[in-house]
């Protein structure tokens, strides 16, 4: 790991690990400030266009994958607006190019993460792009408190009628491969993040494919949770920023976790209110139950204006320089936070 | 008009107008024997996948024009594959990558002939590619012999029951404007190819769209017309090669043809029985009929192995290798062919 003082970017082997919005989000920020990102990516996903191409096609869900590949391309802006174009009617309608893009490449090549490779090359994006397997036809199920259980990504990630919680998620068939790529990049990397996101849907699925939790356990890296700022119906109602950690580890089999960013920066009440209505909150942060994993807090809040009022998101660069910070600390010090977890 | 002694390619401003394969496959061979060529394509289809997206998105249909970038494209071998791959299955069967490509690029852009151009960078098109409109809603209608009309492009070129031949095509709404750029090739041109292909669905639409035929009467290049091998069902039955000239002029308005490449080569009886059977014949090369226009005959005819036995198609690289050579002849003697026919 070097600092790289003529683009302020710190030369490191960062290795990023979720799905969804909130992954993709992460790494424009982080590409900023980091030169050399490998995003391994959530391919859980069954429900809008990238589930019709699963169901039709039989390839790999390519939302999340498309995101990614978005955040950090480098190509002329025609070509990255064209990978985000919705056809907006007809039979296409609502079908993102970009997914197409990656089905028609996974139809000429050897597996999906060859064709994630290839249109990383035409996008031009710098560091790589890793779905966690090939597997096409895995699915995630949840099993629920009522005693349930749920399979398919699109049905878990949403309140319930009973208000039952999910008490844990695990995929079928339950051995998943993860692609060649994905163990070594962890065994290298020099910094591991865990993304904000869906925990159960986005974050949890990769660390459910075979040998990727236990390499990020014995990975010299530490890892960082970046703790997501709200609740989410269905999935983490009343969770405390601790409660995640928990969530993860316990899938993962493992005290993987070595420090957790989360946020103590206050949201406008008139937001919040509306937030409230839909069952979400912030996450509090229970520093008390913080022995294990260092903490670092600080307002990572963002307040965007979306179609229904005003939203809140992480603020990617402000997380982004505090990640720089944390690696350029542990940089400094020689000292990696990992070894006060006093794990092997 | 120069010759570029190290390529062993004419640095001439040529422009071939066409559709359908008949376009494509000459260009194919042209490239490698021409610098600068402009393709001008129709965009008359409505039928398979581009039929369905000119119906679904209300975009031009862009399988002509599809099959024009893919002949003329030097980008690398995955993205021509890419561009050219069909989707096997689901909803998007038999639809082709390269088709929602430049449908979703029209939606990104100010106009289909505006994402053609952008299309063509992404693949790295040596030449032009130019729709010879940007009206997306325009259809090709035939005036039979039985005084019927029918409208739409896939429903044209076929046999009819009764054997009614078509009299003439023509553009609904009649008043269809050519995309900027097209007229202005045309004016520049140094050479002018009318393309084989289906006579009434690929090459004379092109003309029928406001200002072409004119254009290419005035201009100061001669115009090549490269006469079809065969006689097609529902189209050009009986048709002679002065026929197929004839039906180009009566559509221009003007004697626009100046030379005519025809195939007088043989081929093989048993293939012949085949095409019989299907009421296709060879076009009879009817050399006392052309007064007016040079005629340039050789054996044109290239076999190839389709899917359901032999096939006959222009021997593409002899095609290209004869039209280069008269343009020489034209550039050595100074002389246009066009000051022959007499017109302004």
């Amino acid at each position: 790991m070097k600092y790289d003082f003529q683009n302020e970017k710190l030369v490191s082997r960062v290795v990023a690990i979720g799905g969804g919005t909130g992954l993709s989000t992460m790494l424009r920020g982080l590409k900023n400030y980091f030169e050399n990102i490998t995003a391994i990516v959530t391919v859980a996903d069954d429900g809008g266009g990238s589930g019709m191409l699963r169901r039709d096609l039989g390839v790999a869900p390519p939302g999340d994958v498309r995101n990614c590949i978005l955040a950090m391309a480098e190509a002329e802006p025609v070509l990255k607006k064209l990978f985000d174009y919705r056809f907006p009617e007809g039979t296409l309608e609502g079908q993102s190019f970009g997914n197409l893009f990656l089905a028609a490449m996974t139809g000429i090549s050897k597996n999906f993460s060859q064709a994630v490779q290839r249109v990383s090359d035409v996008l031009a994006v710098t560091g790589d792009v890793f779905p966690v397997t090939d597997a096409a036809d895995m699915q995630l199920c949840a099993k629920l408190s009522n005693g349930k259980v749920i399979c398919g990504e699109s049905n878990i990630g949403h309140a319930r009628a009973d208000g039952s919680r999910i008490e844990s998620v695990f995929l079928d068939p339950a051995e998943v491969m993860p692609t060649e790529s994905v163990i070594t990049a962890i065994e290298r990397a020099e910094l591991i993040l865990l993304s904000s996101g869906s925990l159960y849907t986005s974050i949890i699925p990769n660390l459910l494919v075979k040998g990727v939790a236990d390499a990020i356990y014995r990975a010299k890296a530490p890892a960082i949770y970046i703790c997501n700022l709200m609740t989410q119906p269905g999935e983490t109602v009343g969770y405390r920023a601790s409660d995640h950690v928990r969530a993860i580890e316990q899938h993962a089999g493992h005290a993987i976790v070595d420090c957790v960013i989360a946020n103590e920066g206050a949201v406008d009440e008139a937001i919040l209110r509306r937030y409230h209505a839909d069952g979400v909150d912030m996450v509090e942060v229970d520093h008390e139950n913080f022995k294990d994993a260092f903490l670092v807090t600080g307002d990572y809040t963002d307040i965007r204006q979306g179609e229904k009022g005003s939203i809140v998101r992480h603020n990617t660069d402000k997380l982004a320089r505090d990640i720089r910070r944390i690696a350029i600390d542990m940089m400094e010090t020689k000292q990696l936070i990992r070894t006060e977890r006093g794990k092997s």
